[in-house]
Formats: C-alpha cells, sequence, structure tokens
C-alpha cells in the first residue's frame, strides 16, 4: 500500500488525502511532526517539508504539487469523467491557476500563519522559533481569510465547482485548507453564504470524512467543524 | 506573438523567459509593476503577480508554474530531445520537486526577502509597506543562499544537470532566481566552486543573453554579472 508521511493539520497533506481519496488510492499513514526533521524523514525529503508520498514500489513523491500531477499522470486515465485534472489545456490552466491561489498565496495569506502560530510553536523549542502566538500574526490571518472566502464565492456564483462544471483538485485545494482554518476556529462562515454552501458539498464526500474525524490532542475543533449541514 | 507581462527583476518573470528561449517561444514583452496594480493587469490575473503569459490566439496563463507546464503539454512533443520536461514519470517528479524547491523554498528563504526588499520596497509608499530595506531580512537571505548554493553544488557533484543527464525545467529555474541575487550583488560564489561552474555554464547559453543584458534603472549589477566567465 502507499505511505502517506504527514500531519493532521498540515493543509498541503490534507490535500493529499482527499485526493487520495477521491482517486481510490488507499494509505497507510506515518504521521510527521516536521519540526522534528527526524533523519528517516530527511532522506525522504531534504526540504522536510509534508506531505510526501511513498509508492508501493518505493517511488518517493515529495510535495504536494508534484504527488497531485504524479497521481494524474500515473492513474488519471483510468479515473474517466472523475478525472481531478480535466484534458482540456485551457481547463487544466484555470486548475493549475487555482491550486497556485490556494496551496501558494492562500497558504501565504492565512493558513501558514495559522498553523505556524495555533499549532507548530506550541511544540517547537523557543530557542527554535517556538513559543506563544504572535497575534499580529493571526489577526492578519483573520482578515485575510475574508477576501479569500469571498472569492470562493464569487467563483461558485458562477460555476458548479471551483474550476468548472466539474469536481476538480482546484476543490480539493481549496477545501483542505479551508478545513484547516475551521478546525482552528478562524473561518468566518458568515462572510459568504454562497462560499458556506460550496463548503458543505465538498466537506459531505466520502473523500472527507476520514479528515473530519481527526483530531490533533489537546485542541478540539470547534462543535459545527464535522457537522456536515454545519 | 505572445505577450509576457513581466518585471525585470521578477524571478519567475525570469524563469519564463528563459524557457520561452530555450523553447523558441518568441515574445513581446509588457513590464508590469506588480505593485501598482494596474487594473487592465488585474483583469489578466486577479492574483496581481507576475509573470502572466497571453498566447497569440487570446489565451492567458497566469503564474510561471502554471506557464512552464501549459508549454510543456502544448509544445513539448516537438522539442523532442531538447524537451525541458522528461517523460519519464520518475524523472519528471524529480524535476518538479526541485521546481518547488528553487520557485518555492529558495523563494521564501532568499529571492523573495532580496527583491522585496532591495527593490519593490523602493516604490512603493511606506502606507502599503514601503521604504528603506530591513537589513534583518536582508542579512536572512544572505544567510540561507549558502546552503542552497551548496545544495546545488551537492546535485552537480553526482549528475550533469540539476535534475539528471539532461538540462530542465530545474536548471532554468534555479539559475533564474540565482542571476536575481548575482544581479543584487549577494550570490556568494565562492561557496561553492561546483555550483559556480554549473551556473556559469547555464548562464553562457543563448537564451540567457537578453536576461543578462536589462538594466533596472538607478540600480547596476555587479561587474561579474555578465561576465559569462565570472
Amino acid at each position: 500500500m502507499a505511505i502517506l508521511h504527514h500531519y493532521p493539520l498540515c493543509p498541503h497533506s490534507r490535500f493529499v488525502r482527499l485526493v487520495c481519496a477521491e482517486m481510490g488510492v488507499a494509505l497507510d499513514f506515518v504521521e510527521e511532526r516536521p519540526w522534528e526533521r527526524r533523519e528517516t524523514f530527511l532522506a525522504l525529503d531534504p526540504s522536510g517539508q509534508t506531505p510526501v508520498l511513498v509508492m508501493p514500489d518505493g517511488l518517493i513523491i515529495p510535495g504536494a504539487g508534484t504527488i497531485v500531477e504524479y497521481l494524474d499522470e500515473a492513474l488519471g486515465d483510468q479515473a474517466g469523467e472523475n478525472r481531478l485534472m480535466p484534458r482540456d489545456l485551457a481547463a487544466r490552466i484555470e486548475v493549475r491557476r487555482l491550486l497556485a491561489w490556494f496551496s501558494g498565496k492562500f497558504h501565504d495569506e492565512v493558513t501558514g500563519y495559522l498553523v505556524n502560530e495555533k499549532v507548530y510553536k506550541r511544540f517547537v523549542p523557543v530557542s527554535a522559533g517556538g513559543g506563544p502566538p504572535d497575534m499580529n500574526a493571526i489577526r492578519a490571518a483573520r482578515a485575510n481569510v475574508r477576501y479569500h472566502m469571498r472569492y470562493v464565492g464569487y467563483l461558485i456564483a458562477k460555476r458548479k465547482w471551483l474550476a468548472g462544471d466539474d469536481l476538480t483538485l482546484a476543490d480539493l485545494a481549496a477545501a483542505a485548507h479551508l478545513s484547516c482554518v475551521d478546525y482552528l476556529g478562524d473561518a468566518p462562515w458568515s462572510e459568504d453564504e454562497t462560499a458556506k454552501i460550496w463548503y458543505a458539498r465538498v466537506k459531505s464526500r466520502p473523500a472527507f470524512r476520514a479528515l473530519l474525524a481527526d483530531r490533533v490532542p489537546g485542541m478540539a475543533p470547534p462543535d459545527h467543524y464535522a457537522n456536515l449541514d454545519f
């Protein structure tokens, strides 16, 4: 079975878990705490970042972007109509644009701050940058997430799914990031009703179940987090 | 002709210019100052970041990662042995891993700081985050670039090019970022002789010529910058 080295509140890891679940790729899990810089993990990927996927034949695939491109290349043809990356070149541009938006921009402006300040810094020694959360960073993330929420609403007002008529990698990346924000209690669902309806649609998919059941010890999510109707 | 919306010292723009030159894609240029947030530029790509490529048929492709994947999908087959993205799935993983390394990690730890502090902040009003450079950020970038230089040297000690036997997107991404660092006078070439030899090899390619001739008004590069033998 393929093995995913992941961290439960790493949004990039969550994205890959959703993609594998949608594509029917069964996974075993190894929980990595990237801040520990485990030698055997660094040997898989010198960048030391989650996630890393190890295929049953030993092939090592580091990084969410590289993993999802590989899965599409290796298994996309079998997926037929359920393919998460469209075949049409222009449609692929739109999916990749939104992947860069959520895995890059949204991460830099929202998820990166929240997960680092609220989660990783609890476990990292002060000498290595750990310690109490920087409230300015958290405030910035809480302000930034609002316009991203409206952007999701804007797209969904025009389209069935974020990149067009079909569910794609773009929806799963966006939902993975938002699920981390929601776990930490910082998702402003009242900001945009259309975005909220889209998220309820994604999180009620069977692929989402295992994610919603995950708990980080000592950090409980808000009550609505795993409620499919909010 | 295709039009590239770029900024001369944006490393992602430089990467796309190198890829287009290697692939024989002729370009017209529009210089964008991303901090001005020009409305017609935001209409091409709401993220407002350079580069954006507009193909002769009007197809809009935002973001270096999306652009180079598109160019490989649309034109890679014609390139034959000069293809910048290998066909083999495992080899593609290694190219994409290194693309993420240089366009992501290296950018976050080196080029992002240097270009932002030394270039962009000169032009942005203080009220919008402009002003004098933050020397702590510049010092961090100068420290970080050393281990990246050694990583390039480590790879080139084992391989002809960064990702294997052939020149790929990985070399062009790494060289594009290093060319910005070098323009700004912060490339520690004495750190690793092997890395320096590799860079001299990449920068002597015809595709690099236009880049080396570019000048930003008021900011001269060091003397060795455009010297192909250093």
